[in-house]
């Protein structure tokens, strides 16, 4: 029996809402995930966290295995016991902040040498090493190591690339031994159609428990990235769930659903909130400004987070202002809430075949 | 009828339990204020500091009138409001920041003029300008502006401040208009008893809601510290509250409990906390330490805290390793439940007859 359960419920033939269910609880799609980073949501605890409704949240192998180690969490009862999150977690493999965040990253067929980017050790990751990784991490879904390719490089790079990540796809499979995580693929290809389609058919055969669409995130022009992800979308099966990675903005993840995408994850907002920016509506404002000072309404109108709940626009700025410490976790549990709500309108949309007209009001 | 009513409970005739009832709330002394300088206890929201079992909280209005202004945290409802807080709350005068925090400070009869830390503007602190603040913060006790001196200073400046402290009560007394607010009188003289004695039959004389000893954290011997505490607290009234102003670690605090005092504000707590500083039984240990990444208990066992209840120690030790601020928050949970804890140890100790015992074993 597979580790999870995924059913599509309502489509107008290309967005979806769907449930998934995971061996932590079942997930309403579409579904964003709160980056944890470092096993945290940056300044946020668990009960923060389902105080945002959010359902599902995203852990770094990467950060993760330089530190505490993947040995660690799981002497420590692994992810979920480690940071108390109940809620099903997805892992990735490790494999994009590899190449972000260390210097000298070297890539051959057996897998990725790179220096730790905290102590300047000597590391090499492997699909089989990524697949460890992530089983002592114990998370309800984890990635195979893919190699992402950018527009910037040729062709011939970007198709070495897809085909060492087919490889790769093979070795996680084959070295995979716990029945209770999913294991989600990668498609790679960059932004040529027939890399993405190859890319698609190789990884498909295989036969996982979900795929993700990788490699678009690393700064490319939005234009070109809406066109490849909604190309890959259409080429991907209905009843697996499809994960674009690293995505996004409330925009882009409108697209995305829009495109049939069921899954996201994205640092954005948790980010913006500490840097005092506050989604509302179909915007954002910075909630430093001098203006918002004597506002006592709280940061969104209507909105039911536990921060609208109970401070105002006002006590929030001057927190901001102060540099108090509980201002970013204020502010981080109203833009994750915001996220949420999205999602839920989103999936009401889909399942009144209201989506189009959604859009077209939110990007007015 | 007075802002605030204060009933001793149980007396072993120096160290007593008491009832402090306020416009927003009924305290059980000996009490512990956590700090929230610029009206937020570092970290920590309302929600939290309940959590502590922390029944009144101090703000700076040092801070506050500086930033965001006293007049807009009165336009956002006072204090109370403005955070969140709907418990007693005790503000201080903003003139022991104004001498530590602020180049420059120039004391006449008038008040002290000074620059502000953050944009170097001039500024003049007088008696009446620190009740006119306090009233727009609207704490439930508010404190007179004094003037403290330090055992480094002459003989005839000690008095000089002392006899000023004297005057400027007598002002703030008439310059106070509400009447749901205590106003306390702050008790100076340094560290000769003649004049501890002086300036307690001054300021006594006047007939205050309660009583401060100041003057008393400024660098000096803890052995003269103690000294001067406990004469000071034998000539003060034995029906209104006596809180001792700055003080201090655990021991500070039951040493100045056997001496009779009520209340107690600090930073330390939360400071300790921030750096990693956990308290437990009657020692603390540094949770960053490697030595605790795999231990799964919690910071103290048998504590009942939000953070204990619900996180270990090994997960606490990778938040601060990878400077998550989650980590300071629960670290502050903790230190400060623990102060709170000892609260309440000392009270039931007192009403038992067993404080003697308590302190013998506390300092083994």
């Amino acid at each position: 029996m597979p580790a999870i359960d995924f059913k599509v419920k309502d489509s107008d033939g290309t967005s979806r809402t769907g449930e998934l269910v995971t061996p932590h609880g079942v997930i309403k799609t579409p579904a964003f995930m709160p980056v944890a980073t470092q096993a945290s949501v940056k300044s946020l605890d668990s009960l923060d966290i389902i105080n945002t409704n959010s359902q599902i949240i995203l852990a770094n192998t990467y950060h993760l295995a330089l530190r505490p180690g993947t040995d660690t969490v799981e002497h420590l009862g692994g992810l979920h016991n480690f940071m108390k999150w109940k809620g099903p977690i997805l892992t990735d493999s490790g494999g994009y902040q590899v190449f972000s965040l260390s210097k000298l990253a070297k890539i051959s067929d057996m897998g990725i040498k790179f220096k730790s980017h905290i102590d300047g050790t000597t590391l090499v990751l492997t699909p089989e090493e990524a697949v460890r990784f992530q089983e002592s991490l114990g998370a309800d879904i984890i990635m195979t190591l893919d190699q992402p390719s950018s527009p910037n490089q040729s062709r011939e790079f970007i198709l070495q690339a897809s085909q060492r990540t087919y490889e790769w796809a093979i070795r996680s499979l084959g070295s995979k031994t716990r029945k209770d995580q999913a294991l989600f693929g990668i498609i790679q290809g960059g932004h040529e159609n027939d890399l993405r389609y190859e890319s698609v058919s190789n990884i498909t055969s295989l036969n996982f428990d979900g795929y993700a669409t990788g490699g678009l995130s690393l700064g490319e022009e939005r234009k070109a990235v809406y066109d490849i992800a909604s190309y890959t979308a259409t080429l991907l099966p209905y009843d697996k769930p499809r994960y674009l990675m690293g995505v996004g903005t409330p925009i882009d993840i409108i697209q995305a659903v829009f495109m049939g995408y069921d899954l996201f994850d994205c640092a954005l907002p948790t980010r913006v909130a500490r840097h005092g920016g506050i989604y509302y509506g179909n915007s954002r404002y910075n909630i430093k400004n001098q203006l918002y000072s004597r506002k006592d309404q709280s940061l969104e109108i209507g909105c039911e987070c536990y921060t609208c709940k109970n401070f105002s626009i006002g006590y929030i700025n001057h927190l901001f202002r102060s540099k108090e410490l509980l201002g970013y976790r204020l502010a981080s549990i109203h833009n994750l809430s915001y996220y949420q709500k999205l999602m839920n309108t989103l999936q009401s949309n889909i399942s009144l075949g209201t989506l189009n007209q959604f859009i077209k009001e939110f990007l007015d």
